[in-house]
C-alpha cells in the first residue's frame, strides 16, 4: 500500500460517515487493511483485537471464506436482479429462513440496503397502514432520550437527543422522545422498580397527552447500543408493549444491534425480553456485516386488515433497487450457517458471563463511572474525578485518552464520547475476553496515572 | 430448485418492493435463476434478452468472473471496517477514481448503500450547509413532475406525482414540483423552442415565488429515466443551471440512471448536457449492480465556505455503517476497470445510433404513442388507439400483455405501466440490440392484431 497517497485520498475524497468540518481534508485516518477472526491489521501491520465487532456487525467474525465464496458464487451466477418485478431463490430462502427464526407471526420480511434504510421502511408502512385503516392523524412515533435508529430524514428524526448540537433538520414534529431509562440516572433515593415504574408510566402519560389517536407507534431497542449499551430494569419492554397494545399502539423493536447472536439468541425481544413485536428491524449482524443489508419485519396481523381484494388497490409504494439483493442474501445465509454449525447462540450464552463479570470487574478503577452490559455488549463509562456531568469536552478528551491507550495494547475501542462499548465478533474465546478487558484495565489505569484537567 | 417451496416462500415471507396490498402472498412471481452477459435465465430455464439491465444498473453485463473474485478477496481480507473512525484502503482508491471522473471540482463523495440514500443524504447537507450558512430558511427543494429520486421519506418527497393514488406521507412543504418537460406534452401549435422557453420559466417563476431566500436546490435528473426516459428539449439544462445560480440555488444532478456510460460518459452532466452540477448523484452503475452502493458527490465549493477552523464544531451527522463498504468498492473498481479495459464507453457512443434508430423505427407501429431516448435509454409509449390520455387501468392491460408476449419472445420488458423502457447492459452488441427491436416490434403487433378494449 502505498501510504501516502492513500491518506491524501482519503483526506481529499473519502468524505466520512459524521465527518467534522473544522477537520475536514485533515483527519488522517488510520487505514485498516486485513483482519482474521477477531482481529483486524492497521496500515503499520499491527494486530489489534476488534472490540466493536466492526460496527455491532461482524458476529462470526472476520476472514470466512465460507461467506466469501458464497458471495462470489451468487455474483458469478445472478449478480442482480429486480425485485420490484421478479424474484429469486436467494432472497426467497434468505426470507423464509429470517421469518423462521423472527418470533411468532413476524412472516413478511421487507430487506433494504441497512438499518437506516429498515427503520424509514418501517415507519413509512406503519403510516401506510394508518392512511388505510382511515386514521390519517396516527402517526406520531414515540421514541426515547439516547436511542439511535438511523440516518435517514426519518430515522434520525427518532434518534434522541445527542450531546452535541445538532446541525441537521429533522421531521420533529413526528416524533416525541421519554427521558433516558438508565437506572444510572435514577434519582439517589429511587429504587429501581420505582424507576421502572416512573419509565412506564412516561410511556403512558406520552400516549395519553399526545392523544392514542395521534400515536401510530413506539420504536425502542431492547438494550440502546450506541446510546451507550443501556440496559432498561427487568420487565421494561413488557411492560411497554402491554401500555402500547393497550392504546392501539405498535412495538417496533429496533434489533439491529441485538439480532443475530449478540444477546446469544437469533432475535432478543421473544427469548431474552418475552415481548412480541408488531414490527422487528434488523440489519449489521443479519450478513455479519460482509455486505450491506437490513430488513423490516412485518407481522401477519399487521397485513390482516389492510389486504385482500377489498384492499382498495393500495401499493407499499416504498423499496430500493438493492432490496433483496442477491449476493447480500447469499452472504446472509452463509453466515446463518455459520451461527448455527459453530453454535454461536450457544457459545455467547456460555461466554457472556466471563464478559459480564470482566466488565463489571472494571467498576472500580479510577475514572470508571459505571460499567454495564449485556450478553456480549458492554459499556465502560468514564469522566474524570467519577463526575457524571462532566463537560463535554472533558469526556471527548478522556475517551480519545483511553483510546489511544487501547490502541497502543492492541485493542480497538473507538468510545462514543466518554462510553467505551465492546461487541466483540461472537467466536470471541475466554482467552480473548480476558485479554480485552486486562487491556482496557490497563488503559484506564494508565491514563490516570497520567491525570489531566 | 424445489420450485413450489420457493414460489410460497416468496409469496409468504419475501415482501417485495411497490408491493400491491390486494394480492399480498399471492403474485407467484417468476424467479430468475441464472445470468451471462445481456442474458437472464428463468426458473423455466429460458434464456431471455434483460431489457432493463436489472434495473438500469447492469452496465457491465452478467456473470463477470473478475467482480466477483475481487469482491471474494475483499471479504476474505477485511469484509468490513467502520467508516466512522477508520479508513480502508479499497474505498478510498474508489472515492478517488469516482472523484477524478466526475467533473470540474467534485471531490468530495460520500457513499451511501444505493441511490435514495445518496439522494437522502444530499438533500440533508444542503439543509445542513444553509443552517450553518444562517439561512434556516432556505429549505425547499424544486423537483419535477415524473422525476423519480428514491424512496426514502425525503427522497419520496422530491419523486413527482405518481399516476396510481399515493397511499404514503411524505414531507411536502419541503418539495416543489414543475410541470412535465416532456415535448411530448406541449401545445399542438407550440414549437420546442417555445416550450424550452416555458420550461426554462416554470423553474426562475417557481423560484421568484417561493423567493430564493426559501429555495435551497433543484434536483433534476439529466434524462428523466422512470418517469419514461423523459429528454428534455435541448439547452434545458444549461440554462436550468444559469437560472439556479443567478438565484443562490444549489444544483443536484441525480445521476443513478445516467452515469458510469448510459450515455457513453462517466458522467452525463458534463459531457453530454455541459453543465457543472453543486451536487451528483449516483449508485446503479457505480458497482454494475454487483453490490449495493451509492454516493453523494459535493463540490469543493459547497465545502469551502463551512469548513476550517472556524466552522463552528459542525458535524455533518449522516452517515450509515455501510458508507464505503469494501465489498462494494472491491466491486465499484472492478466494473469500472472493465468499463475502461474493454472501451464501453467508446463501445456505448458506438452503438448507440444504432438503438435510437430502431427505437424511433417502432414509430409507425400501432399502439405505438411516442418512442424516445438518448445514448442506451429508450421509451416505446404505447396506448390503445394511440390515446395519449387513456385510463391507467387500459394503460397498465395493455403493457401487461406486451410484456407477456416480449417474455415469450425472449425479451425482459417489464414496462413502467405503458412506458416499455430500454435500458441494456452496456455491452450489447449490434446484433443483440436488432434482437431486441424485433422482438418488441414483433410483440406490440401482436397484441394489435388481438385488440383489446
Amino acid at each position: 500500500m502505498d501510504n501516502t497517497s492513500n491518506r491524501n485520498w482519503d483526506n481529499d475524497h473519502f468524505m466520512h460517515p459524521w465527518e467534522g468540518m473544522d477537520y475536514l481534508g485533515q483527519n488522517d485516518r488510520v487505514f485498516i487493511e486485513a483482519s482474521n477472526g477477531v482481529y483486524v491489521t492497521d496500515e503499520a501491520g499491527k494486530q489489534l483485537i476488534d472490540g466493536p465487532a466492526g460496527m455491532w456487525c461482524v458476529q462470526v467474525g472476520y476472514g470466512r471464506h465460507e461467506i466469501a465464496d458464497a458471495m462470489a458464487d451468487q455474483a458469478r451466477k445472478l449478480a442482480y436482479f429486480s425485485p420490484f418485478n421478479n424474484t429469486n431463490s436467494v432472497a426467497t430462502r434468505f426470507a423464509r429462513e429470517v421469518a423462521k427464526r423472527a418470533p411468532g407471526d413476524l412472516n413478511h420480511v421487507f430487506f433494504t440496503t441497512g438499518g437506516s434504510t429498515a427503520v424509514d421502511t418501517a415507519l413509512r408502512f406503519v403510516h401506510f397502514r394508518n392512511n388505510l385503516l382511515g386514521k390519517p392523524e396516527k402517526k406520531k412515533i414515540i421514541s426515547r432520550q439516547k436511542a439511535y435508529h438511523g440516518s435517514t430524514y426519518f430515522a434520525a428524526a427518532v434518534s434522541g437527543k445527542e450531546r452535541d448540537r445538532l446541525w441537521l433538520d429533522k421531521p420533529n414534529e413526528l416524533a416525541h422522545f421519554l427521558p433516558d431509562v438508565n437506572p444510572l440516572v435514577r434519582k439517589p433515593d429511587q429504587s429501581v422498580a420505582d424507576f421502572l415504574d416512573e419509565k412506564v408510566a412516561d410511556l403512558e402519560n406520552a400516549i395519553l397527552t399526545l392523544g392514542a389517536e395521534n400515536v401510530a407507534a413506539f420504536i425502542a431497542e431492547p438494550v440502546l447500543a450506541s446510546g451507550g449499551v443501556i440496559v432498561p430494569p427487568v420487565g421494561y419492554h413488557k411492560r411497554c408493549i402491554d401500555v402500547c397494545h393497550k392504546h392501539d399502539v405498535l412495538y417496533i423493536s429496533d434489533e439491529v444491534v441485538t439480532a443475530f447472536g449478540r444477546l446469544g439468541h437469533w432475535f432478543a425481544s421473544k427469548d431474552v425480553f418475552d415481548i412480541q413485536p408488531d414490527i422487528i428491524i434488523c440489519a449489521k449482524g443479519l450478513t455479519s456485516g460482509y455486505s450491506p443489508m437490513g430488513a423490516a419485519i412485518f407481522s401477519d396481523r399487521l397485513m390482516e386488515d389492510i389486504t385482500g381484494a377489498d384492499g382498495q388497490g393500495a401499493t407499499f409504494s416504498n423499496g430500493y433497487t438493492y432490496s433483496g439483493h442477491p449476493v447480500s442474501a447469499a452472504a446472509g445465509l452463509a453466515s446463518m450457517q455459520i451461527i448455527e454449525r459453530e453454535g454461536l447462540l450457544e457459545h455467547v450464552r456460555g461466554v457472556a458471563p466471563l464478559f459480564q463479570e470482566r466488565l463489571r470487574g472494571l467498576s472500580d478503577l479510577p475514572l470508571v463511572v459505571d460499567a454495564r452490559g449485556m450478553g456480549l455488549m458492554g459499556c465502560v463509562q468514564c469522566s474524570y474525578k467519577g463526575d457524571k456531568n462532566s463537560t463535554l469536552e472533558n469526556d471527548y478528551a478522556l475517551g480519545a485518552l483511553i483510546d489511544m491507550e487501547c490502541q497502543e495494547l492492541g485493542l480497538v475501542l473507538r468510545p462514543i464520547i466518554n462510553m467505551c462499548v465492546m461487541s466483540p465478533p461472537l467466536v470471541i474465546s475466554e482467552d480473548q475476553i480476558n485479554q480485552m478487558f486486562d487491556i482496557l484495565g490497563q488503559a484506564i489505569r494508565k491514563v490516570d496515572s497520567v491525570k489531566g484537567v
